[in-house]
């Protein structure tokens, strides 16, 4: 990649995520010798980039790399000629994700940030928003990679791959996170382990889990009952007769599918107590904000953790460095289907095994074939995200509901329209194609 | 067809249903001159037999048809040589419905003789001793051709499709009784109306309906919702959003599926105060065989309709009257897919128009895509039933949670796991390969 | 099909094939009540149009049935309001053909009208009439059914279906052609015999041939090789070997392809001779166009039967007959493939048994895999006639030499090429789209 | 890799080019640290086993590199246990590929090596002498590796594929001496060039040619025309409208296919002067063998070079450093399908990019759809091959005469069909499956 000053920009750049990123472009500097680094954010997250933007200019400092860092609220201004432009926004801020949350729960429905009737909902409102994002890609950079690290990660992806016209890769921590868990459990460097990565995001398995040519999957099942889960979800045991009829690991958002009623009753459980999972973490972020403040801290604070985005700036980090030196390793992204999951549609957004080069990712072939009832589950979630995709362009109402019958975590019929007419009523300002 | 002396035999012929068979065949003995008719049944079916089949006598001898019927316990002896083999068996009799309905309501699931957990029971029970009349045939019978109206009618006929070496063609009245019911709606004779029917067994939509050339979709959609449903499902008001947004009417049992929740609801409403459909089809089938006693009675009675099956024996005498005569009609029959639906295995069964003629049915390609969503519910339901047949086959545990966590009515995890162990336990006699 | 006055328009109407097609209309008005029949050919074909208009005229009267005969230059007043418009044009006319056939020859390759080079060729001028026809279907009368008897006719059917926006089917006499000359082998009615009829246009094998469920491949093997070819085709003997490793009838267009060599000899010796076909026929036209002047003729005279079209008219009627009843029959004819033939592309144009009815075709699923070499020679023929319609619609003379050096027929290299340039030369004002 | 000692058995050890290979070993030995290095040939071969296992023991000692080198002519003795085998055989020997050249250009057809009638006869020879290595791998090293030079590679490969069971790799040098002769056009490292590798062994394009994400297809077609072609394959210039229009660089061999005259001109040309390709070689052998002889050569001599394999070694070296090391890799290789070019079989052999870790090859989805022509060559020849296979396995003459006659390098008919005889009257011994 031949560029005069490498750029890469952030949109959504205020969020408490931004420590993390900033700390690994610093750590990979030398491989990936970005210049000019664009933080964006919206008016009202204006205070919350000024904060973050700050801590991230005493990081580059103290480590003494030659990155300017720009904070804006102009996104044409950021995009303008970048590189790589990441995305990491949320439509409505957390209280849209709570709202994602509690309204599910008010039918006895999973409630949750990227999965079920919560993800439908910021889907809907996402989508559009990206979009748009693309769109100035186009006029303004439309030689730069677009990253997605934005929830719902798969859907997001997709919509860019079929509305966005720009080159586009979308990222999750969960492949690498379970990479190096599972390292740890073998006692190995996690560049000796290896697996396949089958499925969509939030909806995978790993599977011919190996150390070069040893099959450690009867390892991993031993101890995984005992294994932590990711932060955003509940830790419950799997049980061992599923996981060796499917000869796969599930990852934890397979839970919800899984163990339905064990989840939806932790999670009453939990919004009744300590509150659901955005509310949490709308305690931790002004925790983080109140850290971010000190003019002393230069680096990334070790509560940042606790947010729940391990690895992800390794992701991210890995995934442009190895597009920027065309290095053709690896890595698991969420990519276009084309024929690697032959029963998902050709443009749909798989999340597999992909080698990375200057050209951008391209999936791997998958060994073996996916057992009938990973692909029977995959086939359901991805239809009911081809609807939602469609429903959120389009503002479709009818589609809206079709989508949410579907959806596997939806008791279907009178709940689903009447969940959805209350998604749309309490996002109505968020959801302008609906509401034209 | 040339041959000697055509000859059907009816498997599970001591079934209520068989006098409107009987009819059926004497109605239409011109176009189908069957000369010897086989019931066979097993031993706890001796009484039903004899009552069946003294009817039956009457009724032929009545009509002055030239039809031997012939009673056996042995089925070897009714197969050998036969044309025809017409399956209506119900492994464990009526009691083991009663058992498949109220174990799933026990976990707060639907409990339906075809659908969901109850409709996996009995699929478990039957799918080996379908494969043993298969294999009779093949012994004794090699060229004739097995009928099957046995239920799950996709299961079980799949499964023959895959492991029975035999001529084979499933049936089901639902598409039949449909068009029955739109002609009346349009007020033109059935053989004017037309349509296209998309899907597997019992999970089906009716599109492009039309008399001529002219589209009459607004004209069933708008008197759709005073119709009456089938004799075994609830009747609830569609949706007429979600109906337009699919382009399509749904068949009933779509209901279990769209209107999960108050399905439900009804269900166990009926099953504290009327009992199961299957307690109230006991005392059906009691009445009816008194019935039947009557050496007066020599035709149907009226009372059979409550039965559930209409236009049963019509569909049965039109698909073998075209094999007999190489008609070349169409007809809606379950049929290996090959490419019809392109998003489902090449070897599923599924339920479409076809061609019918000398050497079988010939599904027709359907007109336009199938819309995501019916796409979406018809691979995870035939996800589920491909699962649930190699579980059958093989008594596979592992299989059979695989499939019960899967299927869109039953919520997953412990559930799964319990309401399995119990359809085992009480299915033990009834399952050898589970229990070997 | 509810229509004031039934209104059927002839592109090309001025063909000496017409009276074939009036005699067909005129045998089977009572199924096919025509009103209008017009006639429209263009000023070149003038003189043809008036002489077969008059023939036209005296045979309606004579049968006495009340269809009128318009004549006409105005393509656009026969198109509007049309319930069927039937092309049967030739771009460029005899001549051309003569063209066609000589170039290839000069080259020492196959010169044909609709196979090869030749076939190439006419494909090139006439792709950009039949969309400009379409055109004029679209905006005159859009519910219409277009009839393509053109030649290549899978080529135009391909070409109308990818890019024509009119409803659309392609016509080809030889499927019914083998139906007679089989019914006559067996000694059977023809409409007791039936037959896979699988590939594309002129690239077809018959199987399953049967009567009744009685295979009579074996008889129609034995007597194939003294059974007479289709006009345009010299008789050559098959290689009996490889006709039961195919396990089918090929149709007289794949002597070309299995008789490669002395078909060539053939042609060669036969356009020394008595001249190619194209000249051989322009002397039969000049004959049944004396004819025709004799104001006594009133029916389609004998000689026309040398022309070639044998049952071409009771092709057409056949198909429009069940189209306009809504017949739900089985007929052979040129349509979208969808997943059909699944080892070719979905928006190609095949030669199926297909149901009709009042909304077209419906092609039927074939019942066992279509062997290796069948596959790959339809693959290579279609890939050629893919390239060959973006070519023609595109004016690319690098998809053109594409297509040439493609063709089997085609030794390639300098030859293609210097074939491509006489062709495209010697055809210049007839290919516009190439010389813009 | 985990494995007491490394074991690599090389069937046809006597090969004139295994000094190539046993250069490479030692070259690699760091990465890839081989201990017992068994060469195995057949009684036939005794002589050349033991003039090469010679020098390769001097190669050996001067490297001072501890592989131990075996010479044996019983091959069950060199599998026994082995990593990885690889097979360089040719059944038959030098004389069966004269005869293989001579039987085509009798008839006017290309006669050569891989390509056509010559490759169909090498096939038909090989396939089964394959499969019993196949088998003795199973039986002796169940785990080992098998690694396949022998051409036909893409037949070869597929045929194990399909009947060997056994872990199966096919390799040719094509394209890495494409990226060689690439990086020196462009003046840059091998490493930094990269391309999409299009096809089946011996019918590949090269596109996407870049240097990290420069493009440099332009500079390539520019050059092309004064590069080399590989030494068995006259040097004729593309036509560059023609690569244009593909927008792709053909291998060599596609010359056979797209300038099929001129090559045909050539190679008769060359047949009556310096005798065939395999008469070529057989002198170059002799002489070769003459050099090898000596007992003061202790390295591969240069004139190896004319024999044709350059890269031989590296390509195969590299490959199984890759397997053992676990290293991850891009390569490009013989594998399954699957799907990546989803217009072929599944189960047909391809040859494209692949990822290549220690449980063997993944390919690697391919960026761009295949283009038209690409694609229907690609089926041509792919189901010949097919076939060919077929007709090998079983001894099946129709098939072998359906696989001779599909072929676009054969004129079909009575051509096809004494081809046919002549080659199996001419390989009589060579070939039991046909004279059983
Ligand atoms: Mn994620
Ligand atoms: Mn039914
Ligand atoms: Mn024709
Ligand atoms: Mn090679």
């Amino acid at each position: 990649m031949a560029t005069a000053a490498l750029k890469v920009a952030v949109i959504g750049g205020g969020s408490s995520y931004t420590p993390e990123l900033v700390e690994g472009l610093i750590r990979h500097h030398h491989e990936f010798p970005i210049q000019e680094l664009y933080l964006v954010d919206i008016e009202e997250g204006r205070q919350k980039l000024e904060l973050v933007g700050a801590l991230a200019r005493r990081m580059v400092e103290k480590a003494a790399v030659p990155i300017r860092v720009h904070l804006t609220l102009n996104r044409q201004e950021a995009i303008h000629d970048a590189d790589f432009v990441i995305t990491q926004i949320r439509v409505g801020r957390l209280p849209a994700r709570v709202r994602d949350e509690r309204i599910p729960l008010g039918f006895d429905c999973l409630g949750q940030e990227t999965t079920g009737a919560g993800g439908f909902a910021k889907a809907l409102r996402t989508v559009p928003v990206i979009l748009d994002i693309a769109q100035d890609i186009q006029n303004l950079a439309p030689n730069a990679w677009m990253i997605n690290f934005t929830n719902p990660t798969g859907i997001i992806t997709e919509a860019v791959l079929k509305y966005g016209g720009v080159k586009n890769i979308g990222l999750c921590n969960l492949a690498i996170g379970t990479r190096m868990q599972i390292a740890e459990m073998a006692g190995v460097d996690r560049a000796l382990v290896d697996f396949e990565w089958v499925g969509i995001n939030h909806l995978n398995w790993a599977r011919k889990i190996r150390v070069g040519d040893t099959d450690i999957m009867p390892l991993v099942w031993s101890m995984l009952n005992n294994a932590a889960s990711v932060k955003n979800i509940p830790a419950l045991d799997w049980n061992p007769v599923l996981l060796k009829s499917l000869g796969a690991i599930p990852c934890s958002y397979l839970r919800y599918y899984y163990m339905t009623d064990e989840m939806l009753r932790d999670e009453k459980q939990q919004a009744r107590t300590e509150g659901t999972r955005g509310e949490v973490v709308q305690r931790i972020e002004q925790e983080l904000f109140e850290l971010y403040q000190n003019p002393q801290l230069a680096e990334k604070p070790k509560q940042l953790e606790q947010r729940g985005g391990a690895y992800y700036s390794l992701a991210a980090v890995e995934l442009i460095a190895s597009i920027y030196s065309d290095r053709r390793d690896v890595q698991t992204v969420n990519v276009r289907n084309g024929h690697i999951l032959p029963f998902l549609p050709a443009d749909a957004s798989i999340e597999v095994n992909a080698v990375i080069d200057a050209t951008g990712a391209h999936p791997i072939q998958l060994e073996l074939p996916v057992p009938t009832s990973m692909r029977g589950l995959l086939q359901v979630v991805k239809a009911y995200e081809e609807l939602t995709i469609e429903a959120a362009v389009r503002g479709d109402y009818g589609l809206a509901l079709e989508a949410l019958t579907l959806h596997p975590l939806v008791t279907s019929g009178d709940t689903a329209r009447e969940m959805l007419d209350q998604i749309l009523e309490q996002n109505r300002s968020l959801l302008p194609r609906f509401f034209a």
